[in-house]
């Protein structure tokens, strides 16, 4: 088979014309598919009702150390919530707080509350002149919107295989006081699924900041979400690092249930190190009496513990990895050697990152969508929304039905078909 | 009977040594008393459990406009949770957005965005030299935290049986242009228990501030709250007010079901006209996905409407009821006609107020704390913890028992009897 790069003008015209053809009789389908956001299938929510019966009339309503959770009070959260927290992140329980339904509502906090009270006693970013974040990209685009919308610069950082360029993180980090933070997905990251090498997670923990208030925001997002029985990826617990290298502080990270028991009605914590911890309860205990204990009781009661919440979690992977697998057999048999698009095969996570050639993706989401296919605005995996190659899409293929993703890649691999030759014809 | 002020110095002292007496004898009881915080009795808790088998393993999870409320998504809410809580305000449904489990936390971020993002469109207020917030005091100690939290200068305004005295808050408001705030809890106030009346709500509605960023910020925490059958207070709904003044955008209105279902667990809502909403939306998208839907819709399931609100505020009353009682009728029998002290009759609400001689409130604090009884912080109702009288308690006798209430009540009139001699003596 030919790569495309190898056809000739009159084998692409030919091509376009057929292509064309094809896709015209697509849109005729009238799809109507969302593959837009990481949400979870309605069979997943289904399937995970049985938590609604963990709490009922009859149920003893004291955490592990007598406390009510029905009532005020307990900022932290219950004791047994914050230990399978705990678990998940692989911390110790005392290093974590419980809050409420989403881990993103605690990244805000976190950033809105440096910028008006700064870290640690350290001058409110508000106050300065200029506060920035290093952005692996492709990245996730509600962690860019949190620092957009507080004016922070958002500096790109490309993401390899092993995670970010660390070589480019750390001589930022090490030079620019104004650089306050940095946005992780270790695991499974959003969109490429890639998880950070032990390497990675160990120069993460070594980093030598100019600014004394620098913090990782490390989103573990996927710490539990594997897809496939015989393989998963490990990630280096990133606090046992930064003891090791002589910086305690230096790491926020995040986690919650939103993709464990419902997305809309989970649990999500915070864990970092006791005096960042004792920094943040200043504010949150003005900001609230308390989180929902209820829904933290209700979660421990129905999962126990991290046993209980992997074989939850391989339920979900049932489900998932043949939505997965359909994506990539139709990417691997449709577009394999063509020259025209790389995609990444992850082992968890809720994405696939395709790669298409410079300056297509905005016409491939477009032209998707004109067929009645919703993908993730293009650009969006980056700082601003802006993909400087106008390549990255994210792929979400959580949320049809197996079927329907078939059906929406081949439409897709269709439409990254038409516009590559569209561009080599006009180059 | 003489009032104290009567007695000479001889009567004053036989009487302290017979008080001291019963002081001492009172502390051998070893009392564990808590009348700190206006939380929900165990009583209470345990008569709402119901509301945890209104979403079981069987139910539609569905809301009323076709949305999967277990899934993300749905910022301002599910379309019956926001009715229910605009019938609880007396609003519309198109003004609310429902939250998280706190109302606290929703004017924490209210004011936390003010900072960060200013109002419609206005400065930021952390740009800005200075910002100050009116108190009408005695007022809600968190209220007071979240001010001085941001740093917010914070101007006391006195209070009467109508509401906060009205020409200093017009002056104030209309003079100043770093007024950017009042706090109110305009039904059964903290501590007092007073609603403002309609001629206060209306003066409020027609303010000329100075600041085009001022705003109301109206905590009707008890806005169902009634403790008598035969008697409640009704507050006139100010937005109507503020359309009629031409201030539509003049006021966010706090509420939640806190002391309806469950204290750490409960809904909480803001309303606001269409500017406002708007407005904070445009940070709220940025901060999460959505609120807890799941535990919207069970509380709409289990409640219905405003009736059913009000049948189940029903029973809550018939539990605090003999508490309060409890407390009025010990303070009658023993302390009327005594000129020591002065306490209001609330028709609803959580808290009693009790204004004590100048510069006794905290030596009557000191005295219950030391035979086992533990009240709210004397000063905690005044802006930075600073009553300039020293006059102030709260007493929140929602907690404890009925039989606990009225041996506290015993040892509280104690105490305030043998603060006021030694006082009396002092002169």
């Amino acid at each position: 088979m030919k790569s495309y790069q190898e056809l000739g003008k009159e084998e692409l015209l030919a091509l376009k014309e057929k292509l064309n053809a094809e896709y015209e009789e697509a849109k005729k389908k009238g799809l109507s598919l969302d593959m837009s956001r990481g949400k979870p299938a309605v069979s997943q929510l289904a399937m995970g009702m049985d938590i609604m019966n963990a709490l009922t009339i009859e149920s003893d309503m004291k955490s592990e150390n007598g406390l009510d959770v029905r009532n005020y009070g307990v900022l932290e959260g219950i004791p047994e919530a914050r230990k399978l927290m705990a678990e998940i992140m692989g911390v110790k329980p005392e290093n974590v707080i419980v809050c409420g339904n989403s881990s993103l509502n605690i990244m805000y906090d976190t950033v809105a509350r440096s910028m008006t009270h700064g870290v640690m006693g350290s001058t409110p970013w508000c106050k300065l002149d200029k506060v920035s974040f290093l952005c692996p990209a492709p990245g996730y685009d509600r962690h860019f919107a949190i620092t957009q919308h507080f004016g922070i610069e958002m500096i790109p950082v490309p993401m390899t295989t092993e995670g970010p360029d660390m070589d480019m993180v750390e001589r930022l980090v090490a030079q620019d006081p104004s650089v306050k933070g940095i946005w992780c997905v270790p695991k499974y990251s959003n969109p490429q699924g890639y998880t950070y090498s032990d390497e990675t997670v160990k120069r993460f923990a070594a980093l030598k900041p100019a600014a004394e208030d620098f913090r990782i925001f490390w989103d573990n997002a996927y710490a539990v979400h594997d897809l496939y029985e015989d393989r998963s990826d490990v990630l280096l617990e990133i606090f046992d690092q930064c003891e090791k290298a002589g910086n305690p502080d230096m790491v926020y990270e995040f986690c919650s249930t939103s993709k464990v028991s419902f997305a809309g009605a989970g649990i999500a914590a915070i864990a970092s190190s006791k005096g960042n911890l004792e920094w943040m309860k200043k504010s949150m205990t003005v900001q609230t009496i308390g989180y929902d204990k209820v829904n933290q009781l209700r979660h421990v009661r129905y999962y126990k513990d991290l046993n209980g919440i992997k074989a939850h979690m391989r339920k979900h992977a049932a489900m998932l990895r043949p939505k997965f697998d359909a994506v990539l057999e139709t990417l691997d048999k449709e577009l394999s050697g063509l020259g025209i698009g790389e995609w990444t095969r992850p082992n968890g996570g809720y994405f696939i990152s395709f790669q298409a050639l410079d300056g297509c993706a905005k016409a491939i989401v477009a032209k998707c969508k004109e067929a009645g296919m919703t993908l993730t605005g293009a650009g969006a995996t980056y700082p601003y929304g802006k993909d400087p190659k106008d390549s990255n899409i994210r792929i979400a293929p959580s949320f049809p039905t197996p079927e329907e993703m078939a059906q929406a890649t081949e439409l897709f691999v269709l439409c990254v078909k038409l516009v590559s030759v569209e561009k080599l014809l006009n180059q």
